[in-house]
């Protein structure tokens, strides 16, 4: 699978280029092709150190534009304050044979913490997932990896034993998702449900770091027990 | 403590009477006093059963108001379509002494599971136990338990290992739901921060419905993982 990382360059895009590696080629975008090579050679470079010879995948940089038109599977490992310039840049170039994933979470910082602050349009409040899936229309959306810890997922020396909410309308998209994230060891995909189930996920980012800063819970996620 | 369990007839109610009444003095409210005091003769027989000698509260059984003159803290068992009503009946009895703590989330059921429908008030998307807190004026409300599967916790023979986000703004009233939240063995209360958070651990309850729906985990509730 060719998986474009957008924005790539931070640690949740580190994270997942690091973890997927193994079996997958990985195009980790930037706003500057310079930036988004350098920090693919980095990660390379630690993923063949870690992998040796059981490495399937590559890692290569470039524009976050040249990414997607390469790609199978588009991650947003973008901040929400640059989604949307990076998501008019590149619109144009999706396919609805594409598959977008969106770990995207609209939140605002308080003084302490922070709180989710989802779209609201028309009196209708929605995730940023369903707002992006009504702007990208025939390209399917997935939301995916908001409670996934993004230091954690880039030191590959740790073991990742959590559940991953997925929502999604697009079956195939979803199964896609899913798969992607059983290739990264012990994290377990839980579907729960269309797209309009990502406004409970992307609640759970300000949760998290809100049980960091109050509890000292750091980098947590989370599991479904029963 | 004497606690009052508003709308505590149902599996909430039940649930958190039998776990408490080990220590504490139960009041379970309902609407009606009858069904009140007939589902708190029904808990105390099971109670009893289970703890024998080793129980030191009690339950009984009254109406709503009734319930909330008595105790020290209040709980709302009950569900948001009734919440309004019920809090227009005891909102002048209550004191700033009290506490209010509140399960309550709203949501809207969907053809298949639920979506988390917070309350807007001028453009401002908050909690209930936000907006409940706007309308108590100095009463203190915490939130807590959205995430506790009722069924489970109303089966005295099932050990609830359990993370239980909590918010709250008024530190006493905090440390209060704290305590009551670790006399239930293995809970684990996590303070996530001033209420504001609350509108992230309301939205847990429709990601756990559609967990259930969609995933067939079932009555299931949440641990933090690091």
């Amino acid at each position: 699978m060719r998986i474009a990382l957008l924005g790539g360059t931070g640690s949740m895009g580190e994270g997942l280029a690091l973890r997927w590696a193994k079996k997958h080629d990985v195009i980790v975008g930037s706003r500057e092709v310079q930036k988004g090579m350098k920090a693919a050679e980095e990660y390379l470079a630690k993923a063949k150190a870690f992998y040796g010879d059981s490495m399937r995948g590559t890692i290569r940089g470039t524009s976050n534009l040249e990414a997607v038109t390469q790609a199978d599977v588009i991650v947003l490992t973008i901040p929400h304050e640059h989604a949307a310039s990076t998501i008019i840049n590149i619109k144009d170039r999706l396919r609805p044979s594409q598959i977008v994933v969106s770990p995207v979470v609209p939140m605002v910082k308080v003084d302490r913490g922070a709180v989710y602050s989802p779209i609201t349009e028309g009196g209708r409040i929605m995730s940023y997932a369903e707002a992006l899936a009504k702007e990208l229309k025939d390209v399917p959306v997935v939301a995916a990896y908001h409670t996934v810890p993004a230091k954690r997922l880039a030191n590959l020396s740790l073991v990742l034993n959590y559940d991953v909410p997925i929502a999604g309308d697009d079956k195939e998209a979803v199964e896609m998702a899913m798969r992607l994230t059983r290739d990264i060891d012990n994290l377990r995909p839980v579907y729960v449900g269309p797209l309009r189930a990502a406004l409970m996920i992307e609640a759970l980012t300000p949760l998290l770091i809100n049980a960091a800063m109050y509890s000292n819970i750091k980098d947590a996620s989370i599991v479904f027990v029963q």
